[in-house]
């Protein structure tokens, strides 16, 4: 069987990647991760994947004219590794376009929080700011919106008593590294089909 | 030790007013619910209130000058039975300055969806219209906005393929009622201490 080919798009220090990668690996997975892409040349995710023998590569969005050229740039490396599905994991750029057009319906986003509620930057800040009980992780299609995307699969999290942003976080976190493996196993299963604002998950 | 007296505002069927009276009558309970009070002379939640032998009154709202007077009359009956704590279950009334101000972190609403995520009304078709994986129900203080006062408690509820809103809405009611009763109790407990926004429940 023909393993899907996966690229992770970060810009931080790429847990989720690293989580990502560890399910490629177990026995029976049907996707690869064949590319880690940064637009932070300082992402500690980048020195991940070279210690997970991936190739790993800096687009600096600086040295483009705009996102279109950019995002051009980062498609062309995406299809010549034959990338069927893109995931971003701490990506801090919205989609453009461009990448939305090439790989319609193929890029998926993990969020901290239950979405709708607490989208953008510093979800677990957000949440705890507004004093949620409940918070949580949300795998997503991505559409050109800020965390507006198709929602696939979520997973609730208490907030404790004495939850500060990190514990909050990595509690999140914990969750997030089991979720998002199995979304991109659904996907590369062909168990996800999108019917208008809903994913409709087969068994 | 001397129970607290609590009130329920409904405007329908009253399934939750239900469960707080049940448990109100389980062993150890720590309060007693005094009075149903509702908007709407329909409301079945009223004859529930008879079946239970809870005194049950309808205060039609269109037959006073406006919110003031008829929250004023509301808090005339509240005040005779010495009410604690005024719960509102399906109560479809916005609370105005009146209420609140003589019972002033004494109105508990439950809403639901996971606020602040679909708030106002039908909020479980609002979840499915959004195609949300996770939803569930929030007991919260209430303040003069809609479903918008600091929460103190929340349950996640799973929604599953093929629900539709009656399904999912029956998934949430059963957590309703557990959820419900309990943060009355933890109310009677003195475990609830508002923190600006966060709502700190003590062991």
């Amino acid at each position: 069987m023909k393993k899907g080919n996966v690229a992770v798009l970060l810009s931080g220090r790429g847990s989720n990647f690293a989580a990502i990668v560890r399910s490629s690996r177990a026995d029976g997975a049907d996707f690869t991760v064949r590319l880690a892409v940064s637009d932070c040349g300082e992402a500690a995710g980048l020195k991940k994947a070279a210690r997970f023998g991936i190739p790993a590569h800096h687009i600096d969005p600086a040295l483009f004219p705009g996102k279109a050229a950019y995002e051009t740039r980062l498609c062309e490396l995406l299809e010549r590794e034959k990338i069927d599905l893109v995931c971003l994991a701490g990506y801090m750029r919205l989609v453009g376009p461009v990448l939305l057009g090439r790989f319609p319906g193929r890029i998926l986003n993990i969020h901290p929080a239950l979405l709708p509620s607490f989208p953008g930057l510093d979800a677990q800040a957000q949440a705890l700011r507004h004093g949620v009980k409940v918070s949580g992780c949300t795998v997503h299609f991505v559409d050109s919106g800020t965390d507006t995307g198709a929602i696939i699969a979520q997973q609730a999290v208490a907030v404790r008593s004495g939850d500060d942003v990190e514990r909050l976080s990595r509690r999140i976190l914990r969750q997030e590294h089991i979720l998002y493996p199995r979304v991109i196993s659904m996907f590369f299963a062909g168990r996800l089909q999108i019917a208008g604002r809903t994913v409709i998950i087969s068994e």
